[in-house]
């Protein structure tokens, strides 16, 4: 995770920016007549409130910290129904590359209520086109080497359109965790799979059961059945006990609170099928991985800048198809690009942070950021889309299924920042 | 991440094992006749009962899930004097590399109650031999070139000895985080180092003003001020707003609720010098830095197996002095080693999960890891420390300085496992 270091006269330059653009707030101190600076008054005061029970045993973020996820735009969570639910991670706010579990985005189409599944009651089946048909505890899914692995999930509904203005909004259904978990593959070999298999069929324990036609091949490549999510178990709004990672898949064949899963020689239709789902495992294979994709999260829809200077331009990037390659950043409207950093590791289907030092001179600009991964797939613009499909490019045009076309942001005189796609 | 992959024949092999030890748990399913397994009466079971808003604002763990930190054995917590607060990472718990930063462990000798610092209120001056000595607000610090690393801290206090026997208890005092922040010395930078400075101080906003000296070199390499912790901003118990990370160095150093960095010309002797740290800096380099440690822990002091059969040895490695080069697994009492599997990243100053597939022939036995570093130091037997100070190595024997000895668990014929180092 180590970034370049730039160099001592860059760093200058860009401090002097700094301090400039905060208008006198860096002001130099006369130190040691000063004493101790303002936070001092502020340290005095204590929680103290707390039961001291509680404070040792698990820890709380400040009441400072504030952020929260929020109901996708145009998808009431839960619906009518009470079926569908649509949370969205506040990814304007983020840092780092893993998602908080607290703040993993939802998606559900499966009911609206979580289940509560108690795990020693919770089992998961596999049979079909099996010699051996098994049925496992959670505990003894824990006995199986484990592997560890940083992915990303992403929910096809993650799009820019004219409705969505902040960065949580257009690009807030993409989070990343550490996640731990057996191979599917090895649960597979342990049940011995039929020759003539080619398909699995991943079923959820929600009320309305949820189930997702995967590609034998991918499942024997690199699907985990995951029971750990940074660090602790998978939290239930994340499928606990259980949850198959089809890593760089869209979200839906993540299926949550596995229970179920049936080796089989065809594709089978299922309920999350809206018809955006194919059953051509080739098509498949290049529909439902996610593209190369990036967003710059700061500055992003939603954010007021604070006057000109110097800004760090930060973002994040990754990828259905592997790992993150190189990330570009416009500062020009798409006329000129430069090589971000890339500020933490490049794993395969992983959110990978990049940044760029940059001053704004205070006029209105649009920013853009462009994602490359290891297969040499590169991000495509709105107007590339839309040509391909040989639709006009207007603020109406929707890209088909997933949308992994570059995000502009608008950064206007005034430092208030809008999605420029649309306008 | 990506784990080796072991081969289909191994699988088949630890499998079997696995439904050996399951004695019939694992059993085979009609499973067209026997439809949904057990999982499907638990899961029809939701919720339903927490507020909406909350659900959807932020997620929480299941409620089957109980791990919880727990004041380190010896240490009340708070003291009587209200001022030393010591509470342990459940680490017999840890999954994957990261630790959740509601479990980070916490040790404070300058006052219990977390001070609940108003970030717009807080500021970090750097001034003494410095050309520009300069007040940063939060904001400031967060406009700065950032950089992302994954850290372990580690308490001087993490030692194994006869009154602890769970993982928690000898091991619980460190944990690992993705931290965010920028570095030290961007910040050095722009205040101008003065030729003749060798040491800096820092100093945290407690109302008990806790200090630590740091050799300026340190302080210029790697050392970050921290805002972000695991993708969220810094938690109170971790020092929010803005906490120093010294990678590799004792946790005493990582001083949290930063308010102030002194660049001097020498050691200053503070409030958190116990007669442990020492002022020569070549000194501070060799005894301040946590040397190649690990803990296997899982199977560890306080588990219990459920009889012989396979098992996946897993536990953690890292060292104050870079990234865990190789681990090594006894499963004979220290006569023969097999080489483990890392499974997360070797990051320097990071914890590095590693695995070992076993299988347990239900006999007492004494198992250990090893780890060396990629400076080529390797993590000693506490009978090699006690021979190199001249001490008899009885279970009274207590390490000098940061304990990094190989722990030994005994895993006794009815599965109990005890601390093998003091039986």
């Amino acid at each position: 995770m180590k970034s370049k270091k730039p160099s001592r006269r860059k760093f200058l330059t860009a401090g002097a920016a700094v301090a400039g653009a905060a208008a006198g707030a860096l002001k130099p101190a006369s130190a040691e007549a000063q004493g101790a600076p303002a936070a001092a008054s502020a340290a005095g005061a204590a929680v103290g409130k707390k039961d001291i029970k509680e404070l040792i045993a698990y820890g709380e973020r400040s009441r400072f910290v504030t952020s929260l996820r929020e109901p996708a735009e145009g998808r009431p969570s839960p619906d009518a129904f009470g079926l569908t639910f649509h949370v969205v991670t506040p990814l304007g706010e983020s840092v780092g590359s893993i998602t908080p579990s607290s703040l993993h985005y939802v998606a559900a189409h499966r009911g609206f209520y979580v289940p509560e599944i108690d795990p020693k009651e919770h089992r998961l089946m596999i049979h079909g086109m099996v010699d051996r048909p098994l049925i496992f505890t959670v505990d003894e899914i824990k006995r199986f080497p484990s592997v560890t692995r940083v992915h990303f999930l992403e929910c096809i509904g993650n799009r820019s359109n004219a409705r969505r203005q902040t960065v949580a909004q257009t690009h807030g259904m993409t989070s990343c965790s550490e996640w731990t978990g057996v191979l599917l593959s090895t649960l597979l070999k342990e049940c011995g799979v039929q020759k003539d298999a080619s398909w699995i069929v991943s079923e959820g324990a929600e009320e309305v059961k949820g189930a997702s036609s995967v590609p034998l091949g991918k499942a024997m490549d690199d699907c985990l059945v995951a029971w750990g999510q940074n660090g602790e178990p998978v939290r239930p709004q994340q499928g606990f006990p259980l949850r198959l990672i089809v890593p760089g898949f869209e979200g839906i064949y993540q299926t949550k609170y596995l229970r179920r899963v049936k080796v089989v020689d065809r594709y089978y239709m299922t309920y999350n099928d809206y018809g955006h789902l194919q059953k051509d495992p080739k098509v498949i294979a290049l529909t439902s991985q996610i593209g190369p994709k990036s967003v710059i999260t700061f500055p992003g829809g939603g954010h007021q800048l604070n006057g000109p200077g110097y800004y760090e331009i930060s973002g994040l990037a990754w990828s259905g198809g592997g790992a993150v390659k190189r990330v570009d950043v416009s500062t020009d409207g798409g006329k000129t690009w430069k090589v971000a950093e890339l500020r933490t590791p490049t794993y395969r289907m992983a959110h990978t942070r990049f940044a760029l030092p940059w001053t704004w001179d205070g006029k209105e600009v649009d920013i853009m950021s462009r994602c490359t991964d290891d297969l040499g797939t590169v991000q495509p613009t709105r107007a590339q889309v839309a040509k391909y499909w040989g639709e006009p490019l207007t603020p109406q045009f929707n890209v088909k299924g997933a949308d992994n076309t570059i995000q502009m942001w608008r950064i206007k005189a005034d430092g208030s920042v809008i999605n420029a796609n649309f306008v």
